[in-house]
């Protein structure tokens, strides 16, 4: 599925993305209609798109116009919610996830998307696109929705890998902090460390060594460093950017997102319970669609794998087409941001303050 | 303070609640207020109320009839959020929290409630009462909004602990279990253990481990495990009690807090953005007031230190007089229900499971 196709379609001066077309809850026909809607808004952006060539041509011809913008290539294999992330590095060659990246790292694309399988899809950017110089743990980097101007903090590691040591959480603050600044165009980032308690004596050992060497590096790396912050700053305003280790980070994010349902569903059923009530929900619709809006997880749709040689946006697996074509539309904008090279630079001056440091790489097959 | 007084008046055939009047944001007032409510509530209660003896009668003289329910022990000192545990234990003998644990550690009343430093209060509460026989680290409980019948989950721990191996997750389940059977009457709770994913080949080395103890120990204790849990599961139907270590717990409950008050912003927001949204926020007033009271903090407030020789309920610092009713009345249900004891039981008979564990003290003077 790698096969050298005519690139002119896609490209033509267009920025071009990268396309997995499979591996996601509603299946190629969610993700044609996201890449429809972001070809509509957006007139430059081309895209290339993989999984089995006659499917995807079909759903393609239906939308008017779309052909002209889309490069397919055939990949007949599909990585499911269920494989084994190791199984999939060595048996996953003729798999759409597989030829997403391929495109990424032959310079064909500059970002890849994917609505797949996470923990594949990280394994699999890790031994395609290999970790940057000086980067001992890639990361997911997920937004949150806040009070902050920019109307959504981020926070890193969402789930890559269970552990980090100080040394990887001092680089999650590098990378969150380039994110910030390319992806919100905020100067100078807020970087705070979650722990248990924002007093210092708090927490575990590691966190206290993350503490110094985040502070040490603030200065010269341009972010502000707010110090330890708490699970209630996640969704706050005391920071732009949240770092913890990716066990805590996914635990946290998937808490948030049961809450909201929760929240959600009490709030129908509290709008249920009367005539009156009914009524009030009829007036009240506009301003709890505004809400719903804002907290939309398909608005702020996309964790980016951070610490690689690319940019990989990781969509929610139950993306809808709003979904899709909000991680296509950050895939753009980082894409013309020069955000990997950016983060590349960000990275390397830092990691020139430890010359003594072990370049070991702890990430080598299993990352389950 | 822990003079002999006459304990005839708070006595008389009621359950004695042993409660802390220092040390909450809202000072004594507000605890006196939450008292005055739950004596006027439910007549078999009986308090003995610690702190400065001179102020303490004249806000009890101002309640008519409350005097006779309580029993006023003088103690001058107060322990402060600000006050490092270690310090406090060592140098706390005249304060209102020392009293109040006291109280439950000489048989005089059989739970005390306190909203002071969390810090504080559990290694006080481990050296006054110590720890249950068989018990490695004791845990705080506390309570999520769900949709399963009962209207709140349990998790533990929340925060008494940053560290928890996995013979700790399985008493954890242990204690869980016995508190959902004699706090919400279910016959046969079920357990889940927090994890990244519900996939067994996912998460922490200790995770497995913990996952196969507990799956042993539930077919003598009579609890149900349904496995790994993700956080979506806190607020969610899948189980009754979720097990996690005290690190994780503290970031999940804060994340939660903070989700729900951002969610209550926006609500806030979208409601007066227009003439229209402001006419139905009236209308809709008495189903929002049914939500915020249905996820209100204040209506499950108490977190509840399990394994240890009597019952310490801990009220949100923040508390006000609902809060500390809310507090007094789970004390108050503990105690009827003969909680502590047949937790005790519970554990004595799970840790014949494993005679050759070696019975190590890890908590024994720092437990910041």
């Amino acid at each position: 599925m790698t096969a050298l196709t005519d690139q002119s379609k896609a490209g033509a001066g267009r920025t071009i993305i990268s396309v997995d077309a499979m591996g996601g809850d509603q299946g190629p026909a969610a993700i044609v209609a996201g890449i429809a809607d972001s070809a509509k808004r957006n007139p430059d952006i081309g895209f290339i798109l993989h999984g089995p060539k006659d499917e995807l041509e079909r759903l393609v011809a239906k939308r008017k116009g779309l052909a002209e913008r889309i490069e397919i290539r055939d990949a007949p294999e599909v990585v499911t919610m269920e494989d084994k992330p190791s199984h999939v590095v060595r048996h996953g060659r003729d798999t759409s996830m597989w030829s997403a990246l391929d495109s990424v790292r032959a310079g064909e694309a500059t970002v890849c998307v994917s609505c797949g399988n996470t923990g594949a899809l990280m394994l699999m950017s890790v031994l395609r696109l290999r970790k940057l110089p000086g980067i001992y743990r890639p990361a997911i980097a997920v937004m949150w929705p806040s009070q902050n101007p920019q109307g959504h903090n981020i926070m890193l590691d969402g789930g890559a890998d269970i552990r980090a040591d100080a040394k990887d959480l001092m680089q999650y603050a590098l990378m969150g902090a380039s994110y910030a600044r390319n992806g919100f165009g905020l100067a100078k980032p807020r970087i705070g460390l979650l722990n248990v308690g924002t007093e210092e004596h708090k927490g575990r050992a590691e966190l206290k060594e993350a503490y110094d060497l985040i502070a040490a590096n603030a200065r010269i790396s341009d972010f502000e460093f707010v110090g330890f912050v708490e699970g209630r700053d996640l969704p706050g305003t005391a920071c732009d950017v949240i770092v913890t280790d990716g066990f805590t980070g996914n635990v946290a994010l998937k808490t948030g997102e049961g809450i909201a349902k929760l929240i959600s569903e009490l709030l129908r059923e509290a709008f249920a319970y009367s005539v009156l009530s009914r009524v009030a929900s009829v007036l009240a619709y506009p301003a709890l669609r505004r809400l719903k809006k804002r907290i939309d997880p398909r608005r702020a749709n996309g964790g980016v794998f951070l610490g690689l040689n690319g940019t990989v946006v990781k969509s929610h697996g139950a993306a809808d087409a709003t979904g899709v074509s909000s991680a296509i539309k950050l895939a753009f904008e980082l894409a013309q941001s020069g955000f990997s090279e950016r983060l590349a630079a960000r990275v390397a001056s830092a990691a020139s303050l430890d010359q003594d440091a072990p370049s070991d790489n702890i990430i080598d097959g299993e990352t389950e």
